[in-house]
């Protein structure tokens, strides 16, 4: 295609870039966008000095902080949309992490949601005022969705002309807006979403808010980008191989990927939608454990299993959640710590972190212990699941970068380059080696002797540098294992601290090349400050468990820091 | 592959059946097999003549009548084991429904199990000392598992040498042996598994022993036939098309299809394993419905998610079968009728059976209604389900067909017959094809104001006739759709009553041919005496609800029978 045409992708992609900026109200706009030197850390003290102490007061509470407020009445709806559409629109700016905003729809939907305040005098769900920002493959009526393609502009998944296009909308958005969530923005992914970064030919790179030397994480790193931002307290995003683990732990969130059938997929768009060996799943992120808990405990509330073919008809389960409560009140409790996978081992600022974590479980009362899988399960799962990506040989994904004729946004790689599509027997024995793995590392966990869950790190950096997401195995290994996973922030790079390991001596050539990222020949102290989190894994359909775990470390790890 | 051979199929197909009858006991077996214009029907009286009372007393039973005695110790669980195999030994002899006989195992299992009794003066687990028969799919140690293919015959799944043959148990045999259960033997399929009648190279054609002019159904037609003889309380089968429904309905069993992933399935053999988009399910069939829930609520108990990666940790809901009680008991039960599915007709009894019901329903102060899924939903479900068992184009059951060299066994058809293999980007159609379809069928459910459940034919026909099941549309749109469905036996084929409608027009040929089977010209009255049933299809991993309201319509038929 000819870039100079009207239509060329640099143009269309240009136009929504545009665009996107243009719905940011004049008043929102940012004279100036300071550089990584002059300003590493976006977050916290420097969003604020934009905002009035209200917005900072409102931005600053949790999910469940808001709805104290929204539902009893002290805080209006339309006043907490606004704060977060202004810090949103600030965020954005700072890190690009926005796709759409629709910032006059959710004040129009906050001031019905204030008029049946009024009139009802109770709120309209649990969710009631409370802003919930979206990854970019859910459908919200009025908007786009191009997952970062510039081929799905102004189109339906691609299809132009399609009734559908603006006006349908995902099953998870109906519910959310019936629990009374006000949606307002939607934010960015990586085209393909096959990727732990976030770059696309729309809007470019998504930083990391805390360390703008590094990545966002991805594919869910706009969300992971607004919410440590304070832009949104708490949105959805999607993961398959650690979409929103990567990002939740590069951002220092509270991340949770679900079982698949848990949580509502239903109408959403995806990349090589059915394909269906191993499911990507929806699942929240949040600024507090109780704002992951808040929103799945919500969206299971609409008994999303009479509106999703695929979800299970399991509620959330209260009993559950306060025997594991009890379990780590009376010293119960055990915990695996998953040190190194044996193929990459994590980097300083992780093993650290894994270290607070084992003391904080110690001290406790509560047991904690190796967790020692059968040696090359976790490789073996990620390699069945890399062939479960390419079941179409990358036909769906290249059907998309044709629709405008635009290239990779370079640093995603084309994964699918020389491997053919799979066949039906092909396919039949990827789901048998699947389910025996699966078998095989239950048959380990059985035999742990009662182990409750496992702590993993997310990735062996505290966050990507550009373009070097080299290893995806820390977090991959779950989606094969189909298991939930909730995300920790634990604690954040100390340069002091976080030394190499001299003594280290690496176990392949791909780890020698991750330990030597540590350390950047232009900035030696290039991590510095970024956030360290780690993963609670759970057996399957145990959100309830996780979450609660989660919600205890979360106030220990306060604990100790101020102590 | 030369017949004269000494590994010739015929011959190892011979000597394989003749080891069958060679494990009944020489005092057990029969003199002469009557011929079915002699005998059509070989259950009940005619084959308690062969038995003991106390024999017939304990195989009159049903298995909650039978834990009753055995995990109280009025009966000890060697005299049960002993009456079973006794009568299964008649029952294989008369219809050949047996793959496996392994009495001694059963007999020193048994002793075992009274031992424990009298150790611990308490019942080892709820199972103690039932027996329970399996479908030839189960791997159970010491015998073979040959599903009917020739060249299975002394290995592991085809597999010459494996150490796994005669040694490895699925999942689910483990945990009823844990839970206290009786395995005495393994039942008859039809080769390839997909066929609603029971065939094979080695046993040959498997009758219905209510009915000998009849098929007893398949794939599970082995235990349907079994139970149906009461040489068997009850076993599990397993249904990817109907293949439990359609045996329970032929035989005038209680059968239940779970929804996927709510009973283990790990570690069975299959045909075409790792084809997932609609999976192969197992459950229980039995002679009542307390029978169906006793091994399904066992199972549950098992917690069968702790050792199988694929099921789901949901329970035996107490709470869902006690709602569903009270609104049965407070006339608050929606229950919907397919009449007709548009596609084929049911024959003058089933239509019958279906006013029945709906009398019962109607009397009790319930609600029956009209069940009118969108137009050719059902036939577009089944289309997207035979896509999905030609994934591998039949590589997996000609590579076992290739095995011995056998042939086809008629009236098997080779479905994949030139239809060439699925690839990736299919696979992933025919699975968005069917989650739309699952989802529109959603819909109207969710439309109907509250339907509980609806009641549908499994077949056009009673039983089929052997070499006539042209029509599986009854059953296989609940695969299709992934719903929990439960068979009830409704009544028998009455040829006083059961008159062709004359002024029926068939809405197609297949409608027309089918129709045109209720009557054969050499016996106009062939079906006279059949079993009729329906099935109950609920939502998603409602089995609770289901086997409650199989239990009342069970006690509702059997007053109405009497009065």
């Amino acid at each position: 295609m000819d870039s100079t045409d009207d239509a060329s992708w640099q143009k269309l992609a240009a136009a929504k870039r545009e665009a996107i900026l243009d719905s940011i109200p004049a008043k929102w706009r940012l004279a100036n966008i300071p550089t990584v030197d002059e300003q590493r850390n976006v977050t916290g003290a420097y969003i604020e000095q934009f905002l009035s102490p209200k917005e900072v007061e409102i931005t600053q509470a949790d999910s469940v902080g808001i709805v104290e407020k929204t539902t009893s009445g002290a805080w209006s709806a339309v006043e907490v949309a606004e704060a977060f559409c202004h810090r949103a629109s600030l965020g954005h700016q700072l890190v690009n992490c926005l796709h759409e905003a629709f910032f006059d729809a959710a004040l129009a939907d906050a001031k019905e949601l204030d008029a049946w305040y009024a009139e009802h005098g109770k709120p309209k769900g649990p969710l009631h005022g409370l802003p919930v920002s979206l990854k970019d493959q859910f459908h919200v009526r009025g908007v786009d969705t191009t997952m970062g393609y510039v081929g799905w502009i102004d189109s339906f998944q691609g299809q132009k002309g399609d009734p559908r296009s603006k006006t349908f909308e995902s099953e998870m958005v109906r519910e959310l807006r019936a629990l009374g969530a006000v949606l307002y923005c939607k934010t960015a992914v990586p085209t393909t979403l096959m990727c732990g970064e976030t770059v696309n030919n729309i809007i470019g790179y998504t930083w990391n808010p805390t360390n703008r030397h590094l990545s966002c994480g991805g594919s869910s790193g706009g969300e992971g980008a607004l919410i440590a931002l304070g832009g949104s307290p708490g949105g959805f995003g999607t993961d398959i191989g650690g979409s929103i683990r990567i990002p939740s732990a590069f951002n220092g969130l509270f991340g949770l990927r679900p079982t698949s059938g848990r949580l509502p997929y239903e109408g959403m768009a995806n990349s090589m939608d059915g394909q269906n060996s191993v499911l990507s799943v929806v699942g929240p992120l949040a600024s507090s454990a109780g704002g992951v808990k808040l929103l799945t405990k919500s969206i299971l509330s609409a008994e999303p299993w009479l509106h999703d073919p695929l979800v299970a008809e399991i509620p959330w389960r209260a009993d559950l959640e306060a025997q594991t409560k009890d379990r780590i009140a009376s010293s119960q409790l055990n915990v695996g710590f998953l040190d190194h996978d044996g193929a990459v081992a994590p980097h300083p600022p992780l093993k650290r972190a894994l270290s607070l974590l084992r003391d904080v479980v110690a001290r406790s009362g509560n047991k904690a212990f190796d967790w020692q899988p059968p040696a090359s399960s976790h490789e073996a799962v990620t390699a069945l699941l890399i062939k479960t990506w390419n079941y179409d040989g990358g036909a769906d994904v290249r059907k998309d970068f044709a629709l405008s004729g635009e290239p990779w946004a370079p640093p995603l790689l084309d994964v699918w380059k020389e491997r053919p599509p799979a066949d039906g027997a092909g396919i039949a024995e990827t789901n048998r080696a699947l389910r025996a793995r699966r078998k095989e590392y239950l048959d380990y966990w059985n035999g742990t002797g009662g182990g409750d869950v496992f702590v993993a790190p997310c990735a062996p950096f505290a966050a990507a540098r550009p373009g070097r997401f080299d290893y995806i195995g820390y977090t991959s290994f779950v989606n094969g294992l189909d298991l939930p996973s909730v995300v920790v922030p634990v604690t954040t790079v100390d340069k002091g601290v976080d030394v190499v390991d001299a003594g280290y001596r690496p176990v392949s050539e791909l780890d020698k090349k991750i330990q030597s990222d540590l350390k950047s020949t232009d900035d030696p102290e290039i991590y510095d400050g970024a956030p360290v989190s780690l993963q609670i894994v759970g057996r399957r359909y145990q959100e309830e468990k996780l979450l609660a775990i989660a919600e205890w470390l979360e106030g220990e790890l306060k604990k100790a820091s101020v102590s």
